[in-house]
């Protein structure tokens, strides 16, 4: 079917090719002029596709999204569909919902996961809205979903499907944890050689055998003890939002908040409360720490 | 080639129907006349094999593995060789390789994962111990472990295959843990109709997609709330030695260590905890708690 | 001076107490007709204030709060000056001071701890707003502080003397979880006679002596080991705004995190997470748990 | 009483000036020759004391003390009486006691808390071991503790007072953990304008005051933001041994174990598990993290 599709990435750009190769007609456009869009504004994309239009919105959360879908609501229709495939907080979805739909324009929030891998081996994508407006969207996404009988799920009403890939992530945030602090665990023992090569080998027969395990083993093959990597790394937000929200429902979620605040501590945070515990230390104890 | 099993319960005894499908002569023991052994003592194994002999041991772990390395050590000559394939903790490896060594028998250490899957599956083996016994075995491990390249790995001296197999273990705790944490937060949404069908449709495309997931597919196809399960887990031990390794190794666990917790509240673990806080709040607070 | 106090509940009918103790004239209203109100409606109470007023409210944060801030904007002045003496979320602060605001009304925003004891101890009081209105209180907070240089603090702008209630009260629970999971070690330990009794001993000399560790020595003289109390405890709000405040800041809090679940898990949080680790045992394993 | 004390650092030599102004005649011993020592050996110092003797051991936990310890057993006699004031570890104390007790001398565990300021202000005590011994070592105890009834306890048997004192020192680090959380959320909050103050001001009426509020005022006094002192704390091994004791006996303490955490990720501890997280990241999403 006809499509257009803001925001041409590296997820909008991959997901553009995998629907024009599973046979859709694409209308693409990017606010950079570098990028491989088809039309250089928004109203030529509305122009360029027939009502009831279908706009798939793949531009990062916040600022950029909320511009967007205003603009959207004063370009669409009655009866056209905007899709967020971006990772809007789910919070943010009926408001958005709310502002189109005082126009007659329809909207589903869709969750996509899969990264870069996504363009050959397909996304998995959870939808929030309407089953109406899902079922009108359902070609697209039998396109960009993989092949097989999962991938896919109406998850619930409108922001149900950011709030799915938000907990999607906080359970990826906890497995990439768990997996992080055995192979530590490993490399600091006296009776591990290779802890990649112990990893690597869990990739089959093993209760841990995973995709995450899979690309662990790419990334060892060339780096074991995987030293060239900084021991940084930044937080995308739905681990965060996903702690609050559980914060909010009184669901303990210690592994998903443990990941997210390694994360945070690489990055600085952390740092005021070890000068606190080093300044009482000092004052009790006569200790004087060392930098 | 010609082995003898020690201990024929759910893991032995799928264990030694795998290695008969795959050609090997296996001759089972089990202090359980109820099992089905071939052979009614210790002594009996140890006489229906030929020297140098291969004894794979496959008891509870603790106590019951103790008394059958004391024995066998009684029993087996130079040359021979001793495989513990059971839940041994790493620090009891080398008591039981030295207490071997003095009679010149043979011993590694083999961390096993797989479960109830393991006899179509394969199993994933981790050894410890020296190249030369690992590859005297290797017939063995070949037949137990899946058909493709992964699912075995010599991990290190003795000791090391118990450690990577406790290390497994703990991942495996925080991975369940995080889906855990994922299934409770989306059960508490208004936002997601079925948390079971959401997780389901992770099966593919999706980042998380894992065995773990898979099993937790087939759970909830028949009990899709799992109401049916009552909420609370036993520990096994390794994710406990996990976390106290890594406490000596310097390295934090917390997504480790906070589903072990979970597991040992649900036993009754923190409640003289909450007692105090309950005590304090009702001493400055005048707060009365209800049980 | 003169002022009204809205709210005649534990906190406010002891506040008030203090203050008339002190010299000052209160006039003191709550909703309910059992209560010793010296008033029986909000337009009386401001009648009975000579202008510029100074109005205490200290009812429950949330709704109820939000109802006395919009009825008091309409019934006081220009000049007058409410202080919200309640644990209202500091998020709030902002909207409530705004509201006033448009019709010239003064507001702060005041942290109270103390609790029961307050009355004879002073209460520790943290305040957010502008100095004027700070100092045009001060007699106010001078009655109800302790006697001695501490227990008062101008934190910050509006909305900061809550915050500061709030990382109190988050500290507070970090303290309670501490003693806690040291209290519980030592139940467990055949090494330790009494447990109550080593903790009441550190209030002496030790590095842990504090106010709570006076507090659990009351409540363990006439029950050592705490189990007259069931081991459940609720939380209040606070603990869980400054995880979240926190997690905003990209400060991690696991401490204070830890405790709060502690509580939440007391009241079946986390029940879901271990429905999910036993099925998944139950599908790898052929483990039954027994509830 | 008279009494030998072995190990004159910082904490030895404070207790020995405090037993002195207390009355007791002390012979000092140290291996360093810099210190103020009355005698140059174990042998002089042995001899220089009348039997039944009391020697109070002083040095630093492990190797040190295991040597004194072994030492000691050869040259005290029976009847003779050896107190350990270091941090022994309470798993090695059943150790030394035996050892001792093969030639009849008596054996006590205590541990000491009190820090610098023990020498002004009083150490708390407690102890391990008979009573009859505890009782003996009285006059010792009371000159050693605070003046006022608490300060001292018999906590169980050998090993009891290491035990108490190891979990002493895991609600110190929880307890430094959780004012170390509020103060950086403070920080990084424009709503505070000072954390420092408003942590002193805490100092009176409210529910955390407490030895360490106090320690943290004056340290806050001349630096306020604390950013004198590294972002860096060293772990003393207590909260490490606490952890792993309430690990094997079945209590959570998640609150603690985040403190130790804390200080070992300052050191290093968790940057390996942050390389798999980003090397995963960078797999799946193409996500380079900048170091």
């Amino acid at each position: 079917m006809k499509l257009g599709i803001i925001g041409l990435g590296r997820m909008g750009g991959n997901m553009l090719k995998r629907l024009r190769e599973g046979g859709h007609e694409v209308v693409g456009f990017d606010v950079s002029p570098d990028s491989e869009r088809d039309v250089d504004s928004l109203d030529a994309l509305v122009s360029a596709l027939d009502a009831p239009r279908i706009v798939w919105v793949m531009v990062p959360a916040g600022e950029p999204t909320d511009q967007i879908i205003t603009s959207l609501g004063g370009l669409l229709e009655e009866g056209d569909l905007v899709i967020d495939g971006g990772n809007t907080r789910y919070t943010d979805d009926q408001r958005h919902a709310a502002e189109l739909a005082e126009r007659g324009i329809h909207f589903l929030d869709v969750g996509v996961s899969g990264g870069v891998w996504g363009k050959e081996r397909g996304y998995a994508l959870m939808a929030g809205g309407e089953r109406e407006d899902y079922e009108r969207a359902l070609p697209i996404f039998e396109t960009l979903k993989p092949a097989g009988v999962d991938g896919l799920v109406l998850a619930g009403p409108v922001g149900g499907g950011h709030f799915a890939k938000m907990v999607h992530n906080g359970i990826e945030y906890g497995m990439m944890q768990a997996f992080g602090e055995g192979f530590e665990t490993m490399m600091r023992s006296s009776l591990i050689d290779s802890p990649a090569e112990v990893m690597t080998s869990w990739r089959q027969g093993s209760v841990v055998q995973s995709w995450l395990l899979d690309l662990f083993a790419r990334a060892a093959a060339s780096d074991p003890t995987l030293h060239e990597m900084p021991p940084v790394a930044n937080e995308s937000g739905e681990a965060k939002w996903m702690v609050e929200a559980a914060l909010e429902l009184g669901v303990p979620t210690p592994a998903t908040a443990s990941a997210l605040w390694a994360r945070q501590t690489s990055r600085g945070g952390g740092d005021d409360t070890l000068r606190v515990v080093s300044s009482l230390r000092a004052q009790f104890g006569g200790h004087v720490t060392k930098g």
